[in-house]
């Protein structure tokens, strides 16, 4: 993928999170690309707006994108999202069959990608995405950091 | 929780896990009962009839569930199902609260829960229900069974 389409997702997917944290919502914004590298669905975290411990925002475009595509296989796409994925995230992402991840901040509390679980690492995952972490960090990991600065 | 009562539950979840074969699902049933024991959502998989790769029994009645009570947590809730839940619906177990876990057989190929990620025996799981697996297996591996045979 060219730097700057990838770039241009990444900021979308933070424009996504700042959403999420106007609404009140742990901000986590999420983007996903089709295979031609343009955009299909973005979602920013819903989970207090709708009563959903499962809405992040991963599982929110990789629904959308599946119901754009009328396919529970998201062959050739690519998702970034501005947290590392916990593990509910990164199983449906495997499930979904997504090509590349790309990812922002690292979550060393509850994240299931580097840490804890490991999804893709397992003998029990069936697909794993390659993985593209840091790419808008900073940026990420402020918008976060704002946010639970703002809640205390 | 009565034995008859877990019984009843787990009854519901096979026949959940039945209809779903019938419609060509992978068969998996669940359901969630409320703090009092009565049951709540009853939900059979659904990934292929929604283009859903996040559509799981137990991400369907936890998601139902949370609707009826307008809350993200089912706070003394109990899940039932026929299956030993993937790292998805494991985490999304997690998220919900759900205080004790009912499971059938156990899944060696794709399991969360004894295997691979073992989810709940992370540093990263906040909250692990009270695990009470083998409930209704013989008849939870032998609906599968069937269905497996049935598509070879």
């Amino acid at each position: 993928m060219a730097p700057e389409r990838v770039e241009g997702h990444m900021l979308r997917a933070l424009q996504e999170a700042q959403a999420a944290a106007e609404r009140g919502e742990v901000p986590v914004g999420a983007v996903v690309a089709g295979p031609d590298g343009q955009l299909l669905a973005a979602a920013g975290n819903r989970t207090r707006e709708l009563s959903d411990p499962t809405a992040h925002a991963e599982m929110l475009v990789i629904r959308r994108a599946c119901a754009l595509l009328g396919s529970e296989r998201l062959i050739n796409c690519d998702l970034y999202v501005t947290l590392e994925p916990c593990p509910m995230c990164a199983a449906a992402i495997s499930f979904a069959r997504i090509r590349r991840l790309y990812y922002g901040a690292s979550d060393p509390k509850s994240g299931g990608v580097e840490q804890g679980p490991r999804v893709f690492n397992q003998p029990t995952c069936h697909h794993a995405p390659e993985l593209y972490p840091g790419i808008g960090e900073p940026e990420a990991a402020a918008i976060l950091k704002a946010f639970f600065a703002g809640r205390r």
